[in-house]
């Protein structure tokens, strides 16, 4: 289906579509709220081009003339809004490509959103769009608006006024579009293209992705997601955006759905579903956000400042409680807060009061804004004037912004305002580092402030707790951009229905032949193949059941360990012997510490390795990193350090320290194995044994889809 | 001092102090910003009574008349505002006293805040508040306002409108006063008193705590504190709260210093300052937040609904996609989102579109909204009619209140809106269980919606993510309040200057005298005392040294495990005795797991006790549950629950259960024989072994200021 749509999704098709400088309205009525939202969006944002209603009984709509239908156009308008109810849509659409449209939203659901029959019925749809050439967005659908070219079919409320500028959002809920437009206005936070993507039918929200990528008057792109669908194109977008310089931030939902990880590998047991999308999305270098404000404000924050070269802020405010607010909130972010140069203090020091300190963070106290003055500058602005050219500072965190909602009744208080302003935004232009302003909680920023600081390009983000969180979202994401590592592929999963455990004699092999380090094993049939074997390894030894289709060993009473003398051999062997009499035989081994790692296939996003530390790490504590494949050493090294029981590696409590390169070169040659196995569900090795620079794998886990003849040929 | 100014700070006199009916403004001319805000302050609030500015030189200020002194009053004013320079603040109050006035705010700095001799000034404006009889809010303060009464000696800026209402503020940053209100503003969220602390030198936040208990128009107490003064007075302050049934919610700042507990205790290297402050806010029912914005929106919750029964929720949107977002936060705070019952969910579809589905979370689809109606009320409502009534449901989470931010001109449409919100008002005010109006997102409420709920007394929270953290924090208060268990006493700790270790020994007598268990353990001074000691114990044996003064007997290489053999104890003996000869010999304990309990001084609190896993849980992963004393058996198996390795201790991998009830009484009786010792710095049980239902003390350290001469007589 996607190749057949691929020509109507081009670079040039998109740029035309969501810049429609015509637009008919089809079965707009005076009663039709979707057709008066429509129209009223087009007035909010100054549309010049032209809005056609068409419908077949009414002569008028919102006081313009109607058509009856789009054949009755007198030349085709760049795109048909198509408001008809289902089951008029497909004819709807054929009269489009009569008169030569070529773009349309569907706004009618009842498609694959109800499934069934819908998903039947815009199987239709798509195959009618690409037959007859035309660009859909929809169904299900409430349109588009460009806030910058002024193009607006989009039929919910848009709160004023709407600003233009470097924010794309791209919303899989188009309902919620007026929720997010609100806060932008709130905090004159302005959009360049806003998508309601519906069923994505046509357009997805990929195509939106790479449309925004390439449009030059977004800077960021803002996604509201509530799942992530052709996960492979998906990847490559988010490496477009992530060479182009340009930010996505997400707000991906439904991490309280349970995860539903099949629980046959250990691995795909213990990495939920969300846990999985969080790690995948930080690979592609997305910021995941936990609500719409912080969505708004990372983007306002990527969208109208430069980018900060480090972590070291200055805190300039006038509350010595905001300061510590802000200090508080700014270690959680990862911020620092270094002291200043002597020079700096000695400048900013000049301006305050003497009971007042100079140092960072600075609280220049209420005292110097209650006096009256005739400088414009605040000593807060004095602050910023010598915190930007500080070698210290990366960063400037400035809450100095707080002016009436409306514009002074005495003049000289406005003039001084407006000098201060006006010096502020020639001052934040020619910062060598970004000047972050930011109000004190989450208040709308007041007329008068909007106002004043547009034509100044300072935008205030919301509040201490969003600035700074927004601050730290964008130093990982430019710490995540900076990291060379590889890109994941996200191959897709897809279900499974009969997955069987190969034999550990096979996985062996295929782990053996990848690379990875295996304890030494050898297969026995009789007691006394086992005891031949145990002395050719060395006492005490383990036994364990060897055959295909057998996962969990321990549990079966399978595992014999810690056999020290023959006759424990013997008699193990009767225990854990299979229905063919085959066991493996391997020495045991002590110290060092165990780990897992394992890859298993995402429904989704394909395969995932999964690593962590053994025992409570992972069956108590759920301490996993996790990644899509492909990963390299480095990559392991850095999921390693993410781990809780991390210190253990590096010899915390008088263990010997891990080499981890050894672990993270067996951790690679592991996604190898996987990636030369057809229809893998998981593999897993749990656990890796590491002791010092020896590194082996103690146990081995293959799951395939319908087993593997090949495991039974490997058992010989 | 507390003593002497108590008399200044009772109920009757702080009911005088903060309803001041005439103001006297001493020090205010025309060009103070101070007095300005002062005279707006009371404009605003539409105060009804007098304000007198006082001025040596000027004769007029804003307009109306001055006296020179306080002296040359006519009668006696309520309250003096003493905006007078530092160095004339004494002669000022010489003024009041002599004038009859009873009450003073000092606006000054250059007090205790300054430390040295501004800290002995403050000593000094206490002895003669107490001798003139004057209570005093300050020095350093910015004063008080009361919403209610309209008297509002306030020196900052208060952004209109101003509601009155349920909200008693009680800020340690004065200057944070003007973000608060401007938060308070933005979300119609009505104040009764707000106060700036300033230096606490007569009335202190214990005092405001206590008084806004008794406050009739104040349902909830919001704090913002840089630190915790009076731990005692404000232990009983929240018991006072708790059982008045009024929340105290705080804003605790400080969390990024560094803990500064000193490390000779395990236990207290292990209990970062903040991490103290945490457990000991929660014990006393004080819910802390994380923002000024969370702060206001959980006060906004507490004081203008009445309390949820339960955490079961109705979700009810006009977004799918607010639905998802919903959900999430939901869980994250901890609150379930059951199914509605048939009937209700045949009510609520009655109103809906047929391809909506009458769930919950609901979302009524945008296509409800986007038709018009000539029933005022929407899907959403008649969803909420159905909803409150739901026998599975606590409390209603309800985003359907938005509304244009001005009247529209169509009459029929504001006719509609409006007898919609009166019809909402009469539903909430029926409804059985609480309906919590919220926003999509954090933006102001606009004026029209201002105008039409404040009537019918519906608050909007302000967006989904404070909401819903409001309301976890609303459960997490009832769940607290609910709970019987000892109220922590916060004796307060002091300086540590010469903290020395008892003897293992002696700390064994005082523990097993407290009713701790304890290993067995017999002293030797020679190594065949030794031997026949591990004989009479049971080989293998532990040796340790002991005396006094010896606190990490590991490090030092004082102890030595698993000794099987008469001549490993020989050998052993000469490795680790002391300079007295003297050891302590203990058989081993195997299987099991290891707990640590101690009791340390936090040098704000008094005695904290820390209970843990051992090993990796408090070492790697710093893994304490803290508690300020007393508890019972009961809260220490709550503290044992909370710790992330609670798995363990009720079987997880294959562990033997742990018998918590056992495990509990050794930890009391820790607390017990922490009560009975004299300069009590720690007193430490690590590990704490327990096996099934067996539990052992197997190592005991205890830590006085100066060591103990009982100690070394307990040698004996």
């Amino acid at each position: 289906m996607r190749t057949a749509t691929r020509p109507l999704v081009t670079a040039d098709r998109l740029g035309r579509f969501f810049d429609a400088g015509s637009i008919a309205l089809v079965g707009a009525s005076d009663t039709s709220g979707w057709a008066r939202n429509i129209v009223l969006s087009c007035q909010l944002t100054g549309f010049a081009g032209t809005l056609v209603p068409v419908h077949p009984k009414h002569s008028s709509a919102f006081g313009r003339p109607t058509v009856p239908t789009l054949r009755d156009l007198a030349e085709p308008v760049d795109l048909a809004f198509v408001l008809a109810p289902t089951h008029a849509v497909e004819g709807v659409l054929e009269d489009a490509a009569a008169a030569g449209i070529r773009h349309a939203v569907v706004l009618a659901s009842g498609y694959r959103e109800v499934g069934g029959d819908g998903a039947r019925l815009q199987d239709r749809l798509v195959e009618q769009a690409v037959r007859l050439g035309i660009t859909v967005l929809g169904p299900n659908c409430l349109g588009y608006l460009n806030a910058h070219t002024g193009s607006a079919p989009f039929a919910l409320t848009i709160p004023p006024p709407l600003a233009a500028g470097p924010v794309g959002l791209v919303l899989h809920s188009g309902a919620l579009a007026t929720a997010v437009l609100d806060f932008a206005r709130a905090h004159a936070i302005g959009v360049s293209l806003l998508t309601s993507m519906g069923n994505e039918s046509v357009i997805t929200t990929v195509d939106v992705v790479n449309h925004l990528v390439e449009d030059a008057a977004t800077k960021v792109i803002c996604l509201f997601l509530e799942g992530i669908g052709q996960p492979e194109e998906f990847a490559l977008a988010a490496r477009n955006a992530s060479r182009a310089g340009k930010p996505i931030v997400a707000l991906k939902v439904g991490a309280s759905l349970a995860g539903q990880a099949a629980a046959l590998a250990h691995t795909g047991s213990v990495a939920g579903d969300d846990a999985v999308v969080d790690a995948i999305l930080r690979q592609l270098d997305v910021i995941r956000v936990g609500s719409l404000e912080e969505l708004l404000t990372t983007a306002a924050l990527l969208g109208y400042h430069p980018h900060p070269k480090g972590r070291r802020v200055a805190v300039l405010t006038a509350s010595g409680g905001a300061c510590d607010i802000i200090a508080d909130r700014a270690a959680d972010a990862g911020l620092e807060i270094p002291d200043f140069t002597a020079e700096t203090t000695t400048a900013i020091a000049a301006h305050l009061p003497p009971f007042a300190s100079a140092r960072n963070p600075l609280d220049v106290t209420g005292y110097v804004l209650a006096h009256q003055r005739s400088d414009p500058l605040t000593a807060l602005d004095h602050a910023l004037d010598a915190a930007v050219d500080d070698p210290n500072i990366d960063a400037v965190l400035y809450a100095g912004v707080a002016m009436p909602a409306v514009r002074p009744a005495d003049e000289r208080l406005a003039g001084l305002i407006e000098r201060r302003m006006s010096w502020l935004g020639r001052r934040v232009a020619t910062s060598p580092v970004p000047v972050i302003a930011l109000s004190s909680t989450c208040v709308d920023l007041g007329p008068y402030a909007r106002e004043l600081l547009a034509p100044q390009r300072i935008n205030v983000l919301g509040g201490i707790d969003l600035a700074t969180r927004a601050l730290g979202n964008t130093l990982r994401w430019l710490d995540s951009c900076a990291a060379d590592r590889p890109w994941p592929t996200l191959t897709g999963g897809g279900q499974r229905t009969h997955p069987a455990a190969w034999s550990e004699l096979a996985a062996r092999q295929l782990l053996g032949a990848a690379g990875v380090p295996l304890i030494p094993a050898e297969l026995a049939r009789t007691p006394e193949a086992a005891v031949a074997a145990a002395h050719r390894l060395g006492l005490p030894v383990a036994l364990k059941v060897c055959g295909p289709g057998i996962a969990h060993k321990s549990d079966r009473g399978g595992v014999a360990l810690d056999l020290g003398t023959d006759q424990a051999v013997r008699q193990a062997y009767k225990r854990v012997a299979g229905e063919d009499g085959s066991v493996l035989v391997s020495p045991m081994r002590t110290g060092g510490l165990e780990l897992l790692a394992g890859v298993s296939l995402d429904p989704t996003f394909g395969p995932v390795l999964a690593v962590g530390l053994g025992g409570i790490f992972v069956e108590v504590l759920r301490d996993t990193s996790l990644r899509a494949l492909p990963v390299d050493e480095p990559e392991v090294r850095r999921m390693l350090g993410e781990l809780r029981g991390a210190p253990l590696l590096s010899g915390a409590r008088g263990s010997q320290p891990a080499d981890l390169d050894a672990v993270a070169a067996a951790v690679v040659a592991l996604t190898r194995a996987a990636a030369t196995v057809e229809k893998l569900q998981a593999i897993e090795v749990n656990p890796l044994w590491v002791c010092g620079s020896r590194v082996e794998a103690l146990d081995a886990l293959v799951v395939t889809e319908g087993g593997s003849a090949d495991a039974a040929h490997r058992e010989r």
